[in-house]
């Protein structure tokens, strides 16, 4: 099988950001007082992650978890079981502060801070995305000085592609908003996280549709799930009807990130997109 | 029947909050002069309490109306007339502003004036939900330390569990965002309190998406609906079909908080889950 | 016949808001200069109206159309074209200012000029409706004042009600937000009048939905529309469709709101509900 | 064949918006450093526009491309391409600010600047569409003033307008709301672009409609698109069976919005608008 889709009509990589209460937390510390606020985020790691673990069990299909280090910090046998049940683990910053909104010594100091966290567990990591997808100019050539092989935060493509970085090449395995659970669900008044519920009916509609497109042209289907939102009955019951659709397919493969990353790295025919220059805007 | 469901796949409380002006006085008492706001408001209690009382008489179903002191003293046989019915009253604050804005005493002093009124027209409470769902970490104390037996304000399970206070352990009865009618309703420019109405369609198809997901996962379907957005003709047809939807089912139990707190305190196989603690965050 | 219904199941006032240029220049005057904002408003009068009038002969119902005074005074034929159509003209303020910003003056001298306008054009209205349905603590007390019979701006119930005013009784005919096209519809970055456009198909959907609940529970069917938004194409084939079901159904009655108004000033069954109190709160 | 619309019931211009990293540049230039936010932008022109001119030549369709000056400049072989494959390109600004938060002196300079690249570049450009759609009072006569021949950023009609301007008539092709995929799509915390992400499918139900109004009221079904929005595989596949959906209709024609304006010109049935007065209010 040669080219990074190894034969398949598109590749799906499943991705949960286990964030717990970081997001909020780094909105505004202040939060910690508010306990519905608080168990919100809670449910992610201790009822969603259980349950999605079950599903991908039950359908057979791996998956990437990326959690940031203040999580895997917080609760010391989250990152293993995931780890434990065959699927990958990622770096997802220390404490899911946004790097466009850090000096280059905290947003390199976070980084760090969360590779100790990581090595300290015995968790290996290969590939990071930043916190609220926010990577600032500097963020791609930490990943690379680090060691690891690819990025998931950018949005230049919806197949795999290379970057170039002072430290060598990474992949790049593009997100979108469209693929994410965030816009279809998120909804909190205090910090103001989204307005609409959608229906997981809606949900389903919509990836359905981005599914079938990405199978027509090739694509990477790489979908961004958090345990605290798609980890709900409801929700959980329209992700497995994607994954068996897709399933059903015959012609999508799921993958791991990092294992799409290196079929990514050794295919000359995905493009070399240069992280963008600072544009010359008048 | 052994466990908290009595052998039942999902148990459904259908909860009530009745508001009436409370909400938008607690935003700013100004709204007072704003008629169209106000009558909006008052609709709840003047037209959809009655509808909504005959509408669970017809399908035989029991319910809990969470009501905040203000309203019972100035609608003086409003909870009465609830009890008569069958229903649970229950403490809803005493003029619906949140307690994480509010100091201890004024927490304390507004949980305690509700407690008069109820005690004043005989009513007796056995739970407790927050005033916007904002508990605060003084509230579980509050709630067990004035006799009652149950919270429903906090998110970290979809089943009911366990909380220690100072004054020993409550139920909490779960809440959620998406099992409540607000975010798919309620709309009025001053206050703001809501950006796009949504069809009962489309609420119906995802409270019946979640209620399917619980009876999978054996959840609390714990629906929390406002009479001055649920009362409304076309709204109280999709909750009838929805009820009519969980009763067709054969395997949905309907009960009032309480009955649901005492057999979920009496349930060891359902989870503690403490208070969240303070979080080490940077 | 008894009864303000007349034995239909519904009643349902189709109302059009001809609010043309003023909401947005009440909103600030400088959109003067902003050309795509003032012809999106434009558009109303200009291509809407017509384009409703046609659909409603097509149909056969009666409307009411609630016309500032001060698009009245700039489109000097309008409000006479609607009458030779067999519909009415009822009092929309002068300039689309909100009662609840004016002072008891300004309101008064807002109301009285629209007046003027209209009787210097031989148009005699018998009904009025606050801009923004802002209506403020005097607003009753004016339209009585000056010899209305009804209101149609408040909320308080979903059928006729009867309210004490100084002088004398008035009905109100109850609007509410689900049954208004603005939430469906508008969309206007500067200013911000909303933001999501919804299908045609969800709009009908919705209102479908509390037509049919308000036949079961014998209500006024009272649909607010603007010509800049359910004027476009694809939109009024939605309302003629709307329009059509109900005829369908052969148990709701259309009726102008002055017909309305009379029918249940003379239903001594209708509640009285009086202007809300300024409330006791806290 | 006589008449705008040479004897179809409606007629379609798909216009596509090629506004790649100018519409958040000219919000703030220090986006130039949130690497999401320029790639998510960039996927219009690198991504989404190939696939665009495959998906026009694969449906035999024409389209028009609006083109800041500032992106044909910065990426020289885009304008070329579009007329290469048979479509149009016109004048979208040089850097999408809007027109009505210049000076007169800035906004000419503006439009020069973009006028100069296109000559450059061998491209002629024959209309305009304001950034934002936001024409200022200055706008029609620096189009009719520097030779063009029309204009689509207004809203008066659904119809091909005519426009006096102090440099002679031109034709105004004019836009909606409802047939922009920017409300339907668009999402992107920083700058806030928007806040839900509909489906396809509602997206085509929606256009659909509208459509179909059009073809029953003789209208111009003017869709604009933008590449980095529509340019994604499960929207893309929409517009392709929005198009096959009008091309089965067989009464829809397709044409350049040049061709629309020059016939639009020609038939004095037409109506002419002038350019809104500045109104008198209070």
């Amino acid at each position: 099988m040669t080219g990074w889709r190894g034969g398949a009509a598109a590749v799906a990589t499943l991705t949960f950001d286990v964030d717990a209460e970081t997001p909020v937390l780094a909105e505004d510390p202040g939060y910690a007082e508010h306990l519905a606020t608080m168990t919100h985020q809670s449910y992610g790691p201790d009822v969603g992650v259980p349950r999605i673990l079950d599903t991908l069990d039950d359908l057979g299909v791996p998956a990437t978890f990326f959690v940031p280090g203040w999580v895997a910090e917080h609760r010391p046998g989250l990152a293993a079981s995931v780890v434990e049940r065959g699927h990958e683990v990622a770096h997802h910053s220390y404490a899911h502060r946004p790097p466009t909104s850090m000096t280059p010594e905290e947003e390199r100091a976070d980084f760090e801070r969360a590779l100790e966290v990581f090595a300290a567990q015995g968790i290996e990591v290969a590939g990071h995305r930043a916190a609220l997808w926010a990577a600032s100019r500097r963020t791609p050539d930490l990943v690379a000085g680090y060691g690891l092989r690819y990025d998931s935060s950018l949005m230049a493509d919806d197949r795999p592609y290379r970057i170039a970085t002072r430290h060598g090449e990474i992949a790049e395995l593009p997100v979108h908003w469209s693929l994410d659970d965030w816009e279809q669900y998120a909804f909190l008044p205090r910090p103001r996280i989204g307005s609409v519920i959608e229906s997981p009916e809606k949900a389903l509609e919509l990836w359905r549709a981005e599914l079938d497109g990405m199978r027509r042209y090739g694509c990477l289907f790489n979908l961004c799930s958090h345990p605290f939102l798609t980890g709900r009955p409801g929700r959980i019951m329209a992700l497995r009807r994607l994954i068996e659709y897709a399933l059903d397919r015959g012609d999508v493969r799921f993958a791991r990130c990092r294992e799409v990353a290196d079929a990514a790295m050794a295919d000359q025919e995905l493009p070399a997109r240069p992280v963008p220059a600072s544009p010359d805007y008048r």
